[in-house]
């Protein structure tokens, strides 16, 4: 489903290796990103190039010296890297979806994996608002699709968090300010403010941040509350305006998103000014992504950056992406029951075999059965009955055929309906015809 | 295609992670095989468990001290740790299909990378070469449906090869001719002789092997002048018996692999007494396939194995399985162009953008287009119609819908069939029709 979304809204896929040079992925995380690296041991003699003065340095050392490639970490700087690397064969705007897995040398704990699939969808070389709103469109169509109903997709804008910096006599710090008030979810309001008074915010300006906890009502109501706390400021206009147009986008899209209520009585789309996300690549537009009344993280997550591709060499190229945590939303669909029983296609036939004269049989049935297209088996050995059955019912086979010495002899086969439990003895034509 | 064969089949779908502990890979594929396995560094302090001596004693050593996991180097290892961690709740004859990639440190080359995918599919837990022969019929279903017409399916077994170390005088030493004849392709019969001198085989032993090279005839004259070679060995007679069965199994299903004659005048499965594939946990029928007039090595191989659960604790369980290497069948498909035209499956419309006032009218267009499930874009930007048209042409987006101030005041946009070079003007009900 994921992947139609995209097909349908011109993404088309990419794949990139496991393996990136580790220095493409370095620094890109911050230092806790970057320990969380699995790197890869050189091949053959790794320790030739080393020197006893190296060992001595430690490992954080030795490790540039004996490891020269590492598994990526995310799906977003392999795919600038990429960008620059055919920026020349590229047609702009590029749009490319990616879903491979990538690897954390985390904790492993439920929703946080060392390896888990990421579904990226970005699309470089424009700075149309479109693309934002298309987003909206995207996460709403996947989750709606794979049946979550109770979902909110939080919108938020770098420019007025750097806004609300400036408003509050602290510009230039919201950089500071951003992880603080990210953790806002884990910490709570409280140590919100202790990590920001820690990180050298003023007392004054913290306080000045009080009314951004409170603001309430629809989205135009927080916009216009927001526009009260920010002012003048340049970059909190720049943000208010580019929130304004993503929306106008989204009217004009009919957006379900902005249409669709959850519980609370407010649209999946709501403007959080208090999201911040972690990344210090984001520049616009961020967004992120929760199923209510689950215990999870976040499910999706993305947002616009001006300058990406600059860390390797071409500047100026902005883009706007997101991204699927396939694997949590794997647990939400589970402790929510939405997984259909019939999303496990396997097996549609089994032909039961009793002895080497019912399998000889047997065989050139197996064979049509296969040619028009359905999924068969024969049980490979004259085994038990009782057995050949339970391998049915194991794997979830919906239909069983019989042949003994009778069904020989009349051409008649005996099929079973495992579900109703129920068999009908039918020629091979007439097993066809039911089974198409 | 493959997915869809494996599952036809009833194949199930399996993923195992991409590392594993480096102890499960170790010592499986032979000592050059380990050199090529990457290797992951241990994260954190990975020197903290070292001492000065460990160090001193070299990277082979220290390279258990340093690296706790490694990537997975093919499928079939950890398919084999999979089953026997899992065994109480696998129903038998177990039976799973993997596409994954796998990496090797190799020295990159063409039909040899780094990382590449492999397609496998074993089914484990019965002896019946029912399954070998299911196995021709899937190499020959998937391979004819991707379009291939000319390729041999090799078959033999290791009963035959034990069978002829007996018989020439070197009973248990199939090994050593094993390794020699697994290169006759590479440095021919010269060549594998020097090889089985070197290794040990007597000159007469080798003289006596000559009538193996000089086969000749269809797979029944083969299989009778083996009979002569093999004499009453009983791994030979075990051998040829299994390889009659396979055929007769394969007679009952109609297969193709036996009825459809190559550019040779032979069919496509032909067995093959030199065929010895490299790998030593094979003991029963093994194959291999090549495309002919293709500069390729296989593309496709496999065998049974009665032990291989055996090295992980679960001994007595025989399966047997195979691979495709599907770089290489894409290799082989680009190089006879049997790639479609529309294998590339992408964005079905652009719609051009002239102004704001055009990208408006446009948005619920693009909605309704992409309601009705057709993959559509609106360029992001009112860029000039060149650039928007050379987007379509490189996208390979085969229609264009041109909204000017004409087509807003009448409602009939134009829609171009960018093959055919040919505009219409059509309502959007007409467009959705002609579309879908």
């Amino acid at each position: 489903m994921i992947r139609r979304t995209f097909e349908k809204f011109g993404y088309l896929p990419l794949e990139t290796p496991a393996m990136e040079q580790l220095s493409v992925l370095t620094g890109k995380y911050g230092e806790e990103g970057d320990q969380l690296i699995f790197k890869i041991l050189n091949s053959g003699d790794f320790l030739a190039k080393t020197s006893p003065l190296d060992i001595e340095q430690g490992h954080k050392h030795l490790t540039r010296k004996v490891s020269e490639k590492a598994l990526r970490y995310d799906l977003t700087v392999p795919f600038a890297r990429y960008v620059v690397m055919n920026r020349n064969e590229i047609t702009f705007p590029f749009k490319r979806y990616q879903i491979q897995p990538v690897w954390r040398a985390d904790r492993p704990q439920k929703g946080r994996y060392r390896e888990f699939y990421q579904c990226d969808a970005d699309v470089v070389g424009t700075n149309s608002l479109l693309c934002e709103a298309e987003i909206v469109q995207m996460i709403n169509e996947v989750l709606t699709t794979l049946g979550l109903t109770d979902f909110a997709i939080k919108i938020n804008h770098r420019g007025i968090l750097a806004g609300i910096a400036e408003a509050i006599g602290e510009k230039g710090r919201e950089s500071d300010i951003c992880v603080a008030i990210d953790k806002l979810d884990k910490v709570g309001q409280e140590g919100v403010r202790k990590e920001l008074l820690e990180r050298g915010i003023s007392e004054e300006a913290v306080a000045k941040l009080e009314p951004l906890y409170a603001l309430e009502g629809n989205n135009e109501a927080i916009l216009e509350q927001l526009q009260a706390i920010l002012g003048e400021t340049e970059e909190g206009q720049r943000g208010l305006q580019d929130l304004r147009e993503v929306w106008q986008y989204l009217n004009k899209l009919n957006s379900k998103a902005l249409s669709t209520a959850n519980e609370s009585g407010y649209p999946r789309l709501m403007l959080d000014a208090t999201l911040a996300r972690g990344l210090s690549y984001y520049t616009g537009c961020i967004f992120e992504v929760k199923v209510n009344n689950v215990n999870m993280g976040s499910i999706s997550g993305g947002g616009r950056y001006d300058n990406l591709t600059g860390m390797f060499g071409l500047p100026g190229v902005s883009g706007v992406g997101f991204s699927f945590g396939v694997d949590r939303i794997y647990d939400v669909l589970e402790e929510l029951q939405l997984f259909p029983d019939s999303s496990q296609v396997g097996t549609k036939v089994l032909l039961v075999q009793f002895d080497k004269q019912s399998e000889v049989y047997a065989l050139p049935v197996l064979q049509r059965l296969r040619d028009a297209g359905i999924a068969s088996e024969l049980y490979p050995e004259p085994a038990k009955l009782k057995k050949q059955m339970a391998y049915a019912d194991q794997k979830n086979i919906p239909y069983v055929i019989l042949i003994g010495s009778e069904e020989m002899a009349t051409g008649k086969l005996k099929l079973r309906d495992m579900k109703l439990g129920e068999q009908q003895d039918l020629t091979v034509d007439e097993i066809l015809h039911h089974l198409t």
